[in-house]
Order: structure tokens, then C-alpha cells, then sequence
């Protein structure tokens, strides 16, 4: 690993979710392969134009500045590939704020650092995923 | 990248599911470091053994024979960082048969692979992440 890959890669997924915040569209697709993967919060997200319309969706439901930003952040980073966990503090849409949690996928590219995966997701809250016994005690609540 | 590093990755990891449709407990943990971060269903896990616990709340609600197998695996492998996307079927427990979205980061340590990270989710059905004019027609559904 060349000694400034591990803040390159910093730098490529702070400066997307920053470029999300400002609103700024090209800045967001700046470092995106054309054959991203995104697992997307409701569905799977295959090349760079479908990725960019899902941002479409985001900011019509924009209903003030956005807040899109990252906490926790872990860059684990090798010469060639690299994948980063954090997680968003997201705010400013008709979801009010919320968290979710992010992973990125990197791969360098001739010498240049290119997020290829993505995967956001909210915590499930689906009855499908409690506890038996919390189950039980929600059906009587 | 060493000749078989991709073949390493890719076992490891199926390996893992195949360990969870097993009930082989061991297995599952075989290849997971102790600091591993995963972003479970309903919230962040951290260590080996608030991980290891979660199976417990996983096989409680076993019905039948387990079913976890990838679909769409794909692995991207460095030198010393991987991370490898795919789709999980699962079935046998309360949950009935679904799928999953499954993100796993693994970082090569003395020669061996290691899962550090995991990412599930399932897609968010959340009324605050369906398209403003799809809520409207479920508003009147």
C-alpha cells in the first residue's frame, strides 16, 4: 500500500458524502465505477446511471439543507482494494434525521481509487426480525 | 495478488454459509477475526462474541432444515484487502424464505483470510423510503 492510499480512500468517501450535502450531482459520481453495485435501502442498483437516478429520488424528498455525514469511520485498506464502513447521519429530507449505516468497496484503477460497491441500509425493524419473546410481548402491547 | 487468493476468499466465505445452513457453530466463527464490526439486521455488532450471539437468536428461531445459499457472488480481491457482495437465500426459520443482501470485508493476516466485517440487510419497505408519488398510491391502497 503506498503510504497516502489509506487517505486517499478516506478522502474519496468523505468527499462523496459531502458532495451529496452540498447537492452538488457531478461531485457525487466523481470516483463511481460504471459498473457500481449499490445494495440500495429497497432495492439492488446496477452502473452508474441507474446509481445516479436514485439520487434523483433523494432530492425530491430534499426539504431543507441536507446533512449527510460520517461518524465511526474505518478504512481498511490494501494495495489495490479497499472497503470502508461508517456510519450517516442523514438529515434535511421528508425522512426527518435518521442514521444509517454504509459500506463502500474501492478498487484502484491505473493509480486511481473507484468505489464499486455500495451497500445502505436502516436497522430492520420488521416483526420478522425480533426476538420471540420480544414478539410475544409486542403482540400484547 | 497471489494465483488462489480469489479462490480463498470465495471458500471462505461460502464456507461460512454453508456452516450456518449446517447449525455448525464452530464453522461459522472459523474465519471471522475478533474485532469483527458487522452491521446486523437490528443494529451494530461488535467482537467475536456479541457475533457469535446472534446465531443464538438465529437458531432459536429455526423451524426446519436451514437453507443459506449465495446467489450472485461476486469477490474482489487484493493483495491483503477483499470484500465480496452477494445475495442470501435463507429459509427454515420464523422468518420463511427470503432474501438477503450480504456485504463481507476480509483482510489477509500471516497469510490467512480473515472476515472483519459483515453487512446485512434486507430491502426497507419504510413509508419514508418509497417515491413521494408511489406513497400517494399506497395512501389510497
Amino acid at each position: 500500500m503506498a503510504a497516502d492510499d489509506r487517505q486517499q480512500v478516506t478522502n474519496i468517501v468523505c468527499e462523496f458524502l459531502d458532495a451529496v450535502s452540498r447537492g452538488d450531482r457531478k461531485s457525487i459520481l466523481a470516483h463511481h465505477d460504471d459498473k457500481l453495485l449499490m445494495f440500495d435501502f429497497p432495492d439492488t442498483v446496477r452502473g452508474l446511471k441507474d446509481y445516479d437516478d436514485t439520487w434523483d429520488f433523494f432530492f425530491d424528498s430534499q426539504r431543507g439543507p441536507i446533512t449527510f455525514e460520517p461518524e465511526e469511520l474505518l478504512a481498511t485498506v490494501g494495495d489495490r482494494v479497499a472497503f470502508v464502513s461508517c456510519i450517516v447521519h442523514c438529515d434535511g429530507t421528508t425522512a426527518g434525521s435518521f442514521r444509517f449505516r454504509l459500506t463502500v468497496g474501492l478498487v484502484k484503477c491505473d493509480g486511481e481509487w473507484l468505489i464499486t460497491h455500495e451497500h445502505h441500509s436502516v436497522p430492520a425493524k420488521e416483526d420478522t426480525f425480533v426476538m420471540p419473546d420480544k414478539r410475544e410481548a409486542l403482540s400484547h402491547s
